[in-house]
C-alpha cells in the first residue's frame, strides 16, 4: 500500500450512519488543493498529491454504503493552461490514483480528450471500462476533460457511458459546476462544502448524504 | 398598469447599493410558487400568478443596475406533465408576463419547443428577438423549454442566441439546476435563496449580488 494511504484510517472508528435514501451516482469536484498547499506553506503544485488520500477515503465509503457509481473530476482542458509545474503535478496525481485503484475493486472508466499531449499515455488503456478485482463500483475519472469537447462528438457525448448524477459534492466553497459533465448534471442536487479537498473528512461526506436524503426527487417534473 | 403590479414599490425607498462587480448576464430560477400557494391556503395552481410581480421587480432592478442580459425560467417540457389546471396557470402567467413586458423596454427572446401544443401560440412572434421600447436589456424567457430538446437540434443548440450566464439565482431552496440551460450554465456561480419566489424582496437580489462580487472568475482555468 502506498505510503500516502496510511492515513486512510486516521479518523478512528466511525459510528456507521444509516441513510434512508442513498444516491445511486455521486459526482465529486475535489477543489481547493492549491489553496490548501499555499495555506500550508507549500508551493501550489504540491497540493494535488494531498488530494489522493481523500479520494481513496471517499472511494472506501462509497463501496461500504453500496453507492453504484462515482465520478471524480480529475483535471480539465481548461486547467492545462496553468503553469507547467502544476500541470505535471495534477497529471501525475491522476496516474498515481489509477495505479493504486488497480489494486482495489472497481470498474474504471477514464473520460477525456486523448488527442492531446496533455492526456497521460499511462491512462489510455482505461478509456474503455476496465474491471479491477471484484468490480463492486463504477468509478469514472475525468482526465483532460472538456465540456465542449464532450458535447461536440459526432456520435453523441464522449461521456455517454457515464450515467445521470444524483448528487454532486464540491469541496472548496465555490458554488458552481466549472464545466463538470453538463448533461449528466442537469437534475443533480449540488452540495458545497467550505472545507478544502485535502482536508477531507468522513464527516463531510456524511453531511452531504444527510442533506441529500432530505431533498425531494422531481427530475424536473 | 396591471393590478398585480401595484405592489412594485411596496418596499419603500431603497438605499441604493454600489457593487464593484456586476454580472453581465443573470439567470433566474423562480421556484416555490406552488409551495407558496399551499402555505397561503390557496390551490397550487394559483401560485404562478403571484410570480409575475416579482419578475417585474427583478426586471426593474436589473435595468437600474445596467445588467445586460436576464434569462428567466418560465416552464419546461417536464413541467407540462403536471395537472392540467397547473399547466394552464403557468402558461397563462407566461403570456401575461410578455404582454406586460411589451409596455416596457426590453429585447425579448422566447426560447422553447414550439412544435408542441404546450407552447402558447401568443408567444410565437417572440421566438425571434423583438425590441420593446428603448430595448435597454436583453430578456430571455424559457417557455416549454427542455434541455434535451435544446441540445438535440441539428444546427447547434436551440438556445444559441442566449449567452453564457455569470450568475444564476434560484429561489425556493433547491440546490440544483433542474435542466436550466446546461451549456450557458457551465461556469455560472449559483446562489440559492431559501425564500419562495412569490415572497421576492429586493434585498434577496442584493444578497445574491453581494455574494457574487466576492467570487473569483476563473472560467474553469
Amino acid at each position: 500500500m502506498a505510503e500516502w494511504l496510511f492515513d486512510l484510517f486516521d479518523e478512528g472508528p466511525m459510528i456507521k450512519q444509516e441513510f434512508k435514501r442513498i444516491p445511486r451516482h455521486i459526482g465529486v469536484i475535489p477543489d481547493g488543493n492549491r489553496r490548501w498547499a499555499v495555506s500550508n506553506g507549500m508551493d501550489k503544485s504540491e497540493g494535488y498529491h494531498y488530494g489522493l488520500s481523500p479520494g481513496f477515503k471517499l472511494y472506501e465509503l462509497c463501496v461500504e454504503l453500496g453507492i453504484q457509481e462515482l465520478t471524480l473530476y480529475g483535471f480539465t482542458v481548461d486547467n492545462t493552461k496553468r503553469p507547467t509545474v502544476q500541470k505535471k503535478a495534477f497529471q501525475k496525481a491522476c496516474v498515481d490514483a489509477v495505479k493504486e485503484l488497480a489494486n482495489r475493486d472497481a470498474e474504471l472508466l477514464v473520460v477525456g480528450n486523448t488527442e492531446s499531449p496533455n492526456f497521460p499515455v499511462e491512462l489510455l488503456p482505461y478509456t474503455r471500462r476496465v474491471k479491477f478485482g471484484d468490480g463492486k463500483i463504477k468509478v469514472n475519472f475525468l482526465v483532460n476533460y472538456g465540456w465542449e469537447w464532450d458535447l461536440k462528438q459526432k456520435d453523441g457525448p464522449a461521456s455517454k457511458d457515464i450515467s445521470r448524477i444524483d448528487l454532486i459534492i464540491r469541496w472548496g466553497g465555490r458554488r458552481r459546476l466549472s464545466g463538470f459533465l453538463p448533461i449528466q448534471s442537469v437534475y443533480a442536487d449540488i452540495f458545497v462544502l467550505e472545507e478544502l479537498w485535502p482536508d477531507f473528512q468522513t464527516a463531510h461526506f456524511y453531511r452531504a448524504l444527510e442533506w441529500y436524503q432530505s431533498q425531494d426527487i422531481t427530475l424536473g417534473g
